[in-house]
């Protein structure tokens, strides 16, 4: 694709500019950009109706709807977000590990951006603000790949931040957008392999899928969360309630909400019922094993494909094992790997789960809820890494960095 | 393929157990691997008769023949070599970063292994226990595909280190061998997308980009390095010379070795015959551009593919530029990104270099030959890894890990 090569290319020149950037010309870059988007606000609330337009004659409605819908205040938000990531620390240029070896040659290794970043996403617009400015906060140049259902938003969006861009020394081509939303440009993109260095897509498992069959360039899988909550025979009933409907029924559409709640049979017939009634409140519905099935008082059979769904929504599976080996097994089997807790107050179970489960954040009695960059306190977040080379977990700016080996000799020859 | 499945279920069942096991647990298993190739390694030597037989009949001669060739030294240097990664400090269990926020989540990261590596190699045999055991003492089953000139040897290793394994509470299945040297066993590793967390390719630019294309599986790329030396116009003559020699010719066949050499124009005149004089007692081939072969007494003129080029031969190309930035350019276009060089005794020069350079390793007055885990003081080295995401340059055993997030809570909802 023509197109596609002359962003990367562009791309490509940007991002030698940015990575010799200092932190004081990012930051100045990310407060006019905060500030054209407060002063533009218009025109992307204008070109927010055309999407929104058209996505209702398609048909469209409901979540899907509201995550493609800006208003005034969502547009505020953006900007302040773009503030918020100036004020944090700049991930570039530190240097770790310096020390002077035997010859004399002084190695360290130091921070620098990947380079060029690809990120492909869905229908949500204030992905393009995210993702564009913690790319340029971080050094890196970004080709950005929405959903057709936003591009007029994103298009408006993308404008204002190259706008913010001429007022200052950076190229206009730092942040990037695809305006081509066929799916041979997402291919392309994941074919990047001469200009991109790393391809996150955020969205589905269907995305996701199709990224990691096709894409030829380095990828950070994200977010795809079937994550499980253990009731451990010693734990205590109110915080396994808490924690339980906290975790399934607190926001369901995203990937750190729970899926199965797994139970020891030994409080199995003590607690289900109590947990019923609580989840009962948010009209939860219960996919249920045999053994679960026989103690709840309205559940449905849970099929296998049950195990194995992010149902992103009020739906909770529920199984009974007989003890946390079973638990730890279910989960080996099942789980994305995204986060999985136990509620127990028995110390050895609880190491025990902390160290066997194999998830990027395990939790001792907490909600799965937490893991997210905000809540760890990365002060933003890119995405939630479920695979485990490069980034695992909630990925802040530190993430959207690679390090380079700096060595100063004298003369030195092996 | 029904037995590459096999593999991967042995390796994701070992890799379990591997990753709950101790320090101590995982070095006593080394030392008995490293006792057996010594006691066994008759029959090593006897399969590599076999090797080397097959090979000297298909033609193979000189340095790939040596490199497929063992002898009871360099057996017992492997033994020597499983016995030093023994001694070297366990990257698993590792927790950075632990912190309380402010709603009482104790947080931290903890260091794990990544799971299941692949590992696809040529023909150097030792790279069976090198790779073998790196990935072991840091947790990870591996599986190992290495080249079909070395299968007999691979085979007779192999059956050593499961023996080792067998005298301890370790599976047989931690260390396995893809004994079908088919490209079609090549071809499903790099899709053996259930199983292998990591994929990492030792060997040269073919098969490096056979895995780019065809992998699935997430991939560290390794080992193809175009170097470059820059002489800049305020270079010492000596160290410029020591150095340009060094990085040519101590060994010219492996990755870290210079293949161009960038020139200042103020002195290429002054320094060049010097240059080709020393270079002279090594018989390298000089290929020029214009100006640089109207200095050199003997040369041929560089094709736009001598640039791009890893020689790994007495072969140089040679180019005269006429300030730092055309050599920054130069190497920006055509550098793999391995190890670059400057020799200067500039300040601005040096620093403009170091930060401008995009590449592994960057030197400041030292021969790029030192890019390698043992010189850089890692103890070891599984490779190194051309990439920006994960790890990039000589990767010890720290790179072959992952982390997961930790929370330790006491009933905390979001």
């Amino acid at each position: 694709m023509e197109t596609l090569n002359q962003l990367g290319l562009n791309a490509k020149k940007a991002s030698r500019k940015l990575a010799q950037a200092s932190a004081q010309e990012k930051n100045q870059a990310l407060l006019i950009m905060s500030q054209l988007i407060v002063e533009h606000q218009k025109d992307i609330l204008t070109a927010n109706q055309q999407d929104l337009a058209a996505a209702e004659s398609n048909g469209i409605k409901g979540t899907m709807l509201d995550r493609l819908t800006l208003n005034e205040e969502r547009v505020i938000a953006m900007a302040e977000g773009i503030k918020q990531v100036a004020g944090l620390p700049d991930p570039i240029g530190t240097v770790h590990s310096m020390r002077t070896l035997d010859n004399g040659l002084t190695i360290g290794r130091q921070s620098v951006p990947l380079g060029v970043i690809g990120i492909i996403y869905e229908s949500r617009p204030n992905v393009t603000t995210d993702a564009g400015v913690l790319c340029f906060k971080s050094g890196n140049a970004v080709i950005l790949r929405g959903g057709k259902e936003a591009i007029h938003t994103n298009k408006a969006i993308i404008t204002i931040l190259q706008k913010a861009l001429s007022q200052t020394d950076f190229p206009q081509q730092s942040i990037q957008l695809v305006e081509d939303t066929s799916r041979a440009s997402s291919t392309g993109l994941m074919t990047l392999t001469e200009y991109l260095d790393v391809l996150i897509p955020r969205g589905g498992a269907g995305l996701i899928k199709a990224v990691v069959e096709n894409a030829t360039v380095p990828v950070i899988e994200t977010g795809v969360g079937n994550c499980h909550v253990y009731i451990d025979k010693d734990a205590q009933l109110e915080m396994a309630k808490d924690i339980i409907v906290n975790a399934k029924c607190s926001r369901p559409s995203v990937c750190n909400a729970a899926e199965t709640l797994l139970i020891h049979e030994d409080v199995a017939a003590a607690f289900l019922p109590e947990i019923e009634t609580a989840l009962s409140e948010y009209n939860v519905e219960l996919r249920a094993d045999e053994k679960a099935g026989t103690i709840l008082s309205k559940s449905i059979p849970a099929t296998e494909e049950d195990w194995e769904t992010e149902f992103l929504d009020y739906i909770l599976a529920v199984k009974v094992v007989s003890d946390l080996e079973e638990a730890v097994e279910h989960i080996d089997r099942y789980s994305t790997g995204h986060s999985e807790a136990i509620v127990t107050d028995d110390y050895a179970s609880s190491q025990q789960f902390l160290h066997e489960v194999d998830s990027a954040a395990v939790y001792i009695n907490a909600s799965t809820r937490f893991t997210d960059g905000f809540e760890f306190g990365f002060g933003a977040e890119i995405g939630i890494s479920t695979q485990k080379i490069h980034a695992r977990g909630p990925m802040g700016l530190p993430e959207l960095t690679s390090y380079k080996t700096i060595v100063y000799g004298n003369g030195q020859i092996r």
